[in-house]
């Protein structure tokens, strides 16, 4: 045998053996399971249902944490919580000592947000282990769930905290300096909310992970538009943010004559929409920025503004062009800084590159697709992850499901009980077989 | 003796009888006591000197009112106060069943303001009836202190509620509507103040006073500029205050693309903008607008604005001319809403008319001036001041005294000991006069 013959048994044997593995799986997914485990999640909140508040280390939080390890323990998974409260839930593997499988999101949101954002990485990661479980497969490598702290920035005001932590992008020195609005420390914050360990034990070994999936709405209207179960994601766009501050005299809004102001809000609105502007000018739809985060001082209807606070995102697909913007932002803010006779500041709080997906993970992704007969599409992600940061340590990639209308970050952010459990599926799928995987001879231990 | 002797031996007669009367008062102000009170009074604030913040109720506003009274007893003042806290702090007169001469002003101060507004006009009025006292002189009618609630409109959004209250404009039904920003109700907030005592009792009969004088701080920089030692106020202007909504879809600052986003931010900056260009365009310095307050929701970084609600301030000494402009921004704020695609709602919180001062007050303000050798000028308030309220019912003028810079609602504001002695000074001379007048035949009892 030999020729054309050889490589036609070759690939029958492939899709046969595919097919046998994947049918041995025999693998359920319990939607409605997860569908009322995220609405009880949805309670933990500081606002009214459906809107939901739940910022790093509130109450909301606390509680939203203590549910989840509940759900965990049920499962026999695991538990460990790191000094920044990032949750670990195990499932051990024949071959406990080699680099695990991870695979998790977020359980924090931004005021007046919604269900799903993060949560269904969550919730979606454990219905994939219990899936595993009833199927009878036992993993060789283990399977871990990583819930990170703070994805959002609403606290300290940068978001992948618990991501950057665990990759060493933020040091344990960086960490102490963070401050929230009431001025209380980060070191603070989390001892207030019990997690007492050394910062210095955050970071994760380079060997920790032998690849990482994380399971994410899109966020965006792409796959729900053209009718596609699940997204493989190649990218993540990189984001930068800025905080402008202006700062003028303030006086009384009565008594102080308009040629005699020099008006903080008035600077600070100008260069809001500068920033509309900058954006726009690209001519493309991929740079988009928001000045999402607006305070002023002293803000009463009687006083002229004396200080005023723009947070600032700027994202791009292309990290040159989302620089470019931020330079003209810059210097726009300079501009109207010295018209106003206002002072002014600016800080990047953050600006990071943009990253790529593991290749043989996003093949990994797409032959689960393909052995559960879901279409799927390659495309880029415009929001920001944690798997940007866990990226640059580990080979990872993201799964994205769709969501009704793109909407995200709003109390109606909504994906189907179908659509998550597409989105399970396809990542227990994927954690079977990553899991699988025998370990190397070089491998190192843990 | 007849023609022009006549009327020189009257002149001499009047120059004689004035200034046996004004030396007979041989008043002296102890103005280091005057600082000395209100750098006391500083101290009940909800942030660190040199910033004053003391909002209606809360502990530092009924901190400071308990100051206030035990200063009133120790002067043997007769105290009450009405369902809303307005104080009243009377030295009974010979004539106690006539009308009273009334004067006072504030003691709340706006978020991070100084410790002169207002409070001059109230530990002022104290020292004028001290320094009366001290001379020997009693009163006919009756002197009383009146301290008003909440003239900063800070935590239920309207200036000027005690003396609304006093003077019928705010009857009990629309106090009962007033929320704050937690939703807390007036009545609520009132009750939990101590003060419970029924609505209906608080507006004041149309013979309660005879005559009202307020004094306070010029907040602007025109006595200072000309070297003048008390201004003598003819009018008040007329302020309006908006409150405009705009509300869009938010979203995800990183999903959203551009030309999908009705961002309400930018809808409010745009009329922030409007706001200033609709004030200039008047080409005089009367008309100032302000911008003053600016919230939007959610708030975070990485969010595109769903909600932006901005309070506006609109003055001018010319009602109609303010009611222009009122027009133009309310305009301004439906174009914007079309074209960025977001609801709008304009509120007209209030829209005061101006008031003119009591041309008897007026000439006996002068009168005092002259007789204590004090330069003054006649002038107009941008500012607001209870007397807005007080001069509908009663005859009623304003004492202004020099302000460093015209500076004011700053912590920077300041007025020299010296300044408010001689305001003081005026005042209580003033006071002298108007309560050594006989009751007239027709007044009414109280």
């Amino acid at each position: 045998m030999s020729g054309i013959w050889q490589w036609v048994v070759f690939f029958v044997c492939l899709v046969v053996e595919n097919w046998v593995w994947a049918a041995s799986l025999r693998l359920e997914v319990d939607g409605s399971r997860v569908e009322s485990e995220l609405k009880e999640l949805r309670r933990f909140s500081d606002t009214a249902a459906p809107d939901v508040t739940r910022i790093l280390y509130t109450q909301s939080d606390l509680d939203a944490r203590d549910y989840l390890r509940r759900l965990f323990k049920e499962e026999g998974l695991v538990i460990r919580e790191d000094a920044i409260g990032n949750i670990f839930a195990r499932w051990p593997g024949k071959s406990a000592d080699s680099p695990a499988i991870g695979t998790g999101s977020h359980c924090d949101a931004i005021p007046f947000s919604g269900m799903y954002d993060g949560t269904v990485g969550v919730v979606g990661a454990l219905e994939a282990i219990r899936a595993l479980k009833r199927s009878g497969f036992r993993p060789v490598r283990s399977i871990e769930i990583l819930v990170f702290t703070s994805e959002e920035p609403t606290r300290f005001g940068i978001g992948c905290l618990g991501s950057r932590a665990l990759t060493g992008v933020l040091k344990p020195l960086d960490l102490m300096k963070l401050l929230d609005v009431n001025n209380t420390s980060f070191d603070q914050a989390r001892f207030a909310a019990g997690y007492t360990d050394k910062l210095e034990n955050i970071e994760l070994s380079e060997s920790y992970y032998d690849g990482f999936i994380e399971l994410h709405i899109e966020q965006g209207p792409e796959l729900e538009k053209g009718g596609i179960d699940v997204g493989v994601v190649t990218a993540i766009a990189a984001p930068a943010q800025l905080e402008v501050t202006f700062k003028g005299d303030g006086g009384h809004a009565g008594a102080l004559l308009m040629h005699l102001r020099n008006d903080a809000l008035l600077a600070g609105a100008e260069l809001a929409i500068e920033t509309e502007k900058a954006a726009l000018a690209k001519g493309t739809r991929d740079t988009v920025v928001t000045t999402g985060s607006f305070d002023i001082a002293p803000n009463t209807v009687n006083s002229v503004p004396r200080h005023a606070k723009l947070g600032i995102d700027v994202r791009d697909i292309d990290e040159q062009r989302r620089d470019s913007v931020l330079e003209i932002i810059i210097s726009r803010a300079a501009e109207i800084a010295t018209a106003r006779r206002v002072e002014h500041s600016v800080r990047v709080l953050n600006k990071d590159s943009p990253a790529d997906s593991a290749v043989e993970l996003v093949r990994a992704l797409e032959d689960s697709a393909d052995q559960l007969n879901f279409s799927h599409q390659r495309m880029v992600s415009r929001a920001y992850h944690d798997s940007l940061f866990i990226a640059a340590k580990f080979p990872t990639a993201m799964l994205f499901i769709p969501c009704r209308d793109g909407i995200s970050h709003r109390p109606d952010e909504y994906a189907s009980e179908e659509a998550i459990s597409k989105g399970v599926l396809a990542l227990a799928h994927t954690l079977a077989k990553l899991s699988s995987a025998a370990p190397q001879e070089d491998e190192p231990d843990l």
